[in-house]
Formats: C-alpha cells, sequence, structure tokens
C-alpha cells in the first residue's frame, strides 16, 4: 500500500476516505493509513479473496459508460466472486490510476466524484467498505483500476465449483442476456449518459448476488456454484471441468432477460447463453434437495441437468425445444480476444 | 476473479500457475481455479492486506528494466509493507494486463516468462505463493501489474505508523540512496539488460525486509514502523503525523549506501533522504530498549529522535554534523508528480 499523498490529489484520496468511513464492518480493525489495512475476521471462518480489473477501452469507455456505473460496476465484480462462493463481504480495496489531466479539471474531478458514488453506494448497500489501495498517476491517459475483495465464510463451507455430482440439477438466478442487450444500447451512437436509477440495468448496474449465495451456504443446498461473468456457457464448462462432469441444459427453460428479449429470438438466446457479465448465480445442486423458486427475493429456475462424463458426448448438450440435441461450445468472454470496447 | 481462458493466452496462465505450484503456504486452502482463493491463516492470527500498482511508463520502463527486476520490484513492494508490520507472507495475487501482441512474440512471451521467474523467486524465498489474480489485455498497449499480498501476524501485534512516542529513537535498516543512484544508472543511455545476480542491486533486485520486521515484532522492540518506499523524509512524516510527534534527525548518523556515496554528497544525501524505494524499514524504539546492531543479519542504525510536538518546531529537523539544524520538508515520491519514467 503506498502512502498517500496530500499534495495535488486531496479531493481524490478524500473520496476513498469516505469510502472507508461510510460503510463500517467490524472485522476492519484498521482501515485506510498504514502501510497495511488490519481485518480481523471471525476465527472461524475462512477468508476468501478475489482481484478484478475495470480497465478503460477494456471493460469500459469513459465517455459512454456513466461513471457511477463503472464505480459500481468495478466493485460489482469482485462481490459477485464473493456471492458465487457462498461468502459475505469483509472489506473492498482499490487500486486506481488515473491521468494527472483529470485532477485539474472540473469534468475529470466530476468524473472521479461520481465514480466514487457508484462504488460507494454498492459498498454500502453490502458492508463492503473500502480499507486500502493504491492511487497512481495513469501513464496511458486512462483510467485503470483493479479492485479486491475479501470475504469470509463458515470454514470449510465454500461454495466451489468442483463439488457437483452427476445426477445433480442446475439453476440459475435471475434472468440471462440483460448485460449484453443493455451494453448493446449503450454503445449505440444515440446514447447519452443522464442520471440513472440503478435497477434494471443489468450492464450498468448488475446486482451481486450475495444474499443468494449466502442463502445457499446455509441452507446446504448447492454442490457447486459460480457466478456467470464470461457468459454462461464458459462459466458451465467452468463447472464441468472442475466437477468433472458434463451437462446438459433446456434452451425453453433459459430465463432470458426482457432486454434480451426485443432481439430476434436467436440474437436473445446468444445474448443468454455467451453474453455474460450478467452476474448472475449457477449453481448445482443434489436431485434430492428441494430447491425454493425464490431465494432472498430473486427467482432461481432449472435449466438443466449435470451427467457422467463421457467420449460420446460433448461437454455441453443443448436441447432446443424439439428435442434437438447439439454441442455448446464455451464462447463467452475471453481476455485476450479482441472483443473489447477498443475500436 | 476472472476464470482463465484456456485459449491464445495458454503459457501465460501456465506461468501464473507455476507460482501457485512453486512455493506453498500450508495456510493458502484453495489457490488459483475457482471464483476466489480460500486463506485459512492462524485463528490467533489477524489478517494484514495491501495493494501496489506496478505500471509501465510509472514504475519501470519495459525497455529499460530487465523483466525480472519488473516482476521481483513488483512482488517487494507488497512484501515490504507486510514487513513493516512484522506480518508474515500468507499468499500473492496479481492482476497482470498486457498487450496482446506480447502473447504472439517470442521477445513478448520471454518478456512475461522472466517476469514471473523474477516474481516467482522471491515468492519462493518468502513463502509468498501466488493465490489468484486476474488477467486482461492491456487496451494501452502497456504492461499493467497490480499486486496484492495478504499477511498474517499475532492478533493484536501488528506493527504500526502510530505507536511511537516522544522520546523514543528511530533506526534505520541497511542503508539508504541505494535505489536512486542505482535508478539514474538504469536511465543512463549505456544501461544495457543483461542477466544480473538479485544481490547489491537496491533499486533492481530491492530486498523486502520481512525477517526483521517479523524480528521486531516478536522481540517487542518496534512501538513504529513503515517501510521506506516513498523516501525516508516522506515516509518519517508519516510516522510522525500517525504518532504526533516531531523527529530530529543527525544527517552524519546517515547510513549512506554504497552506491550514493558515489555521487558528490550533497547529491548522495539528497538520494538517502527522498531518493525512495530503498525498501528499508524505519523504526522507532523506547530509548529502554536495547536494540541490537543487526537482526537477522542486517545492520541497524541510530538516526535520530522523536520529540514532543510543539508549535515552534518543524515537523523534521535535519541536524548537520556542525550541529546547524535546518527543516527537512518531504520530499519523496508523488503518485501524482511529474516524477514518473516518462519523458
Amino acid at each position: 500500500m503506498r502512502k498517500m499523498q496530500p499534495l495535488g490529489e486531496i479531493r481524490f484520496i478524500e473520496q476513498i476516505r469516505r469510502g472507508s468511513a461510510l460503510s463500517k464492518n467490524s472485522a476492519v480493525e484498521l482501515g485506510i493509513g498504514d502501510d497495511c489495512a488490519i481485518l480481523r475476521p471471525d476465527p472461524n471462518y475462512e477468508i476468501l479473496v478475489t482481484t478484478d480489473f475495470s480497465l478503460e477501452g477494456r471493460h469500459f469507455v469513459r465517455n459512454r459508460h456513466p461513471s457511477q456505473s463503472v464505480g459500481h460496476r468495478c466493485l460489482a465484480r469482485g462481490l459477485s466472486d464473493l456471492a458465487a462462493m457462498g461468502a459475505k463481504p469483509v472489506a473492498a480495496f482499490l487500486s486506481l490510476a488515473v491521468p494527472s489531466s483529470m485532477l485539474s479539471t472540473k469534468r475529470g474531478l466530476d468524473w472521479i466524484d461520481r465514480f466514487f458514488v457508484g462504488l460507494h453506494r454498492l459498498g454500502d448497500l453490502h458492508r463492503a467498505p473500502l480499507a486500502g489501495g493504491d492511487t497512481a498517476e495513469s501513464p496511458s491517459g486512462r483510467v485503470l483500476a483493479d479492485i479486491v475483495l475479501v470475504g469470509s465464510a463458515p470454514r470449510g463451507r465454500s461454495l466451489r465449483r468442483s463439488g457437483a455430482r452427476a445426477g445433480d440439477v442446475l439453476y440459475v438466478t435471475g434472468a440471462l442476456g440483460g448485460a449484453a442487450a443493455e451494453l448493446e444500447r449503450v454503445l449505440m451512437p444515440g446514447f447519452r449518459m443522464r442520471p440513472i436509477d440503478i435497477t434494471g440495468h443489468p450492464h450498468l448496474f448488475p446486482e451481486p448476488r450475495l444474499a443468494v449465495g449466502q442463502a445457499l451456504l446455509r441452507r446446504r443446498l448447492a454442490t457447486a456454484a459460480i457466478d456467470i461473468s464470461d457468459g454462461l456457457s464458459t462459466d458451465l464448462a467452468h463447472i464441468c471441468r472442475a466437477s468433472k462432469v458434463r451437462a446438459e441444459i433446456e434452451e425453453a427453460l433459459l430465463p432470458i432477460h426482457a432486454l434480451a428479449k426485443q432481439f430476434a429470438s436467436a440474437k436473445a438466446l446468444h445474448a443468454a447463453l455467451h453474453g455474460g457479465e450478467d452476474y448472475e448465480l449457477l449453481f448445482a445442486a443434489s436431485p434430492s434437495v428441494r430447491v425454493p423458486r425464490r431465494i432472498a427475493g430473486v427467482p432461481i429456475t432449472r435449466i438443466g441437468l449435470l451427467k457422467a462424463r463421457n467420449s460420446r458426448q460433448p461437454f455441453i448438450t443443448l436441447i432446443d425445444a424439439n428435442g434437438g440435441r447439439r454441442p455448446l461450445e464455451p464462447a463467452g468472454w475471453e481476455h485476450f480476444s479482441s472483443r473489447s470496447f477498443m475500436v
């Protein structure tokens, strides 16, 4: 942790400290202001750690995405990883580099202010205070953020990708494809930033499913879980690989988001299968377990089954409404594909 | 934590996994390969977390710094923060973005390989395995790294900046100004990268003082500590501010690094006071405590005293060999100053 300097970046640092003060978490013994933060989680809990980049030009476009959304999504990505393991947040850490020019213009400072509004609002909601991080001048002229989330879960109980077995039933929370559909709007020439309510915006303000993940863990409902950050096809393949099973999912069961339903059906299906960034949870449950239709107010939908792996069957099979079967290749977000917001 | 993709970046990911396998730490229950890593530190210990950017053009120059050095320094910055609090490492997390062009050329892949050689070698030495992180394509064409270190220390015993009192004696480990002196060489037109032994290179391969920090904590020698990352003048001011004291340091006592001694004396003094990146420890100890001349093989030097703060005296006073006194302003590394490697 770099020491925060008092000169030239006062407002920037104030914003970071504000987040530390806003949302409290009793496990944070010492926040910003020393070489390290000190955390004292419950001794019966294990510690979960995840890090996620939010890079301008890769994960967002500065003159397209409202900066509240950039701050919100930055934190949401990490919170969603905690949700996928059934953990509760302890603290967040933010490394943030901005071009020095942003610190000398009202427009730049406003952008940073609103970035923190978005980040703090979500952190406050989930008791994930900002307990430290690093600041730097961005040498490339682009905003660069890396978020770290530390969480905790009862020792030995974290939901992993690897616990599913053949015969388990597959479920997803909420609806799929909404983030891809909204992203298309954000990138359209006519899109303009304006004050936005955060509900009903799956791309701009995704809702990490922390309460659902914690309920799955507490009520011992799930054998394995993952968050759908890279797309259902890609994230389901991770579950299959880690749990050494294959999957069959039914097209007709997929809960397609209302925003994606405005597309033609093939495109809507593509968004739901491969769109990514929905930050819903995908989980497996034993067939003997009764999984409720809603958990913590979020709809839960059965979408398929896990089966024993064999060499004749594809990793993931998609079954259409007429019973037709086809292999589903992972085709979600690639970290090094050409898919990014750069043109 | 983003899921690692198998296509197009296999070698990159292999390097990351290798670090996870190389250096073991029994507190890492689950490393790379799930939504979060799972850590199970000793329940009687508190958890320390620190994050540090290493940005091309800000913290290093890709065609100047050997990439082993970039990987080493990236990890060293975080380890040094743990050292300053007397903690032992549990795990490291690396978010690393590289231009996609580096993944398709031998030169680029070699750079990444050697970056990890440097990082893993230091991690192995200090039992700080890479337990996760994130990867991305860097949209700016620059290498961007953010390192997270998680450590642990006996509950309530972490060395803070705020524990020093008036009357305490100030000490530093090792020697100062060496990093600034070596940096000047690295940036000279004639400098060429070549295979380098890691000892005796305070800028390229700084040695985080983990054993010293842990000994200070274990033997209850220090009342406050900080690592000298931003420069003695700046980091001592942090101790003074946090502990509500002022400091007097004696020029003649400062242990100046042999590389800095090759400069004229005024320049050598400037490097020792403000150079930064030496990653030595600065600590305060009660005058009643006997501080050894060496701890864990590292020389310990008394450099001055802490005094009660009063409005007539500057925050830090530098006393020269003739007894002359002058105020010492913090003039170390500024995160948003023009001081960076960009031209």
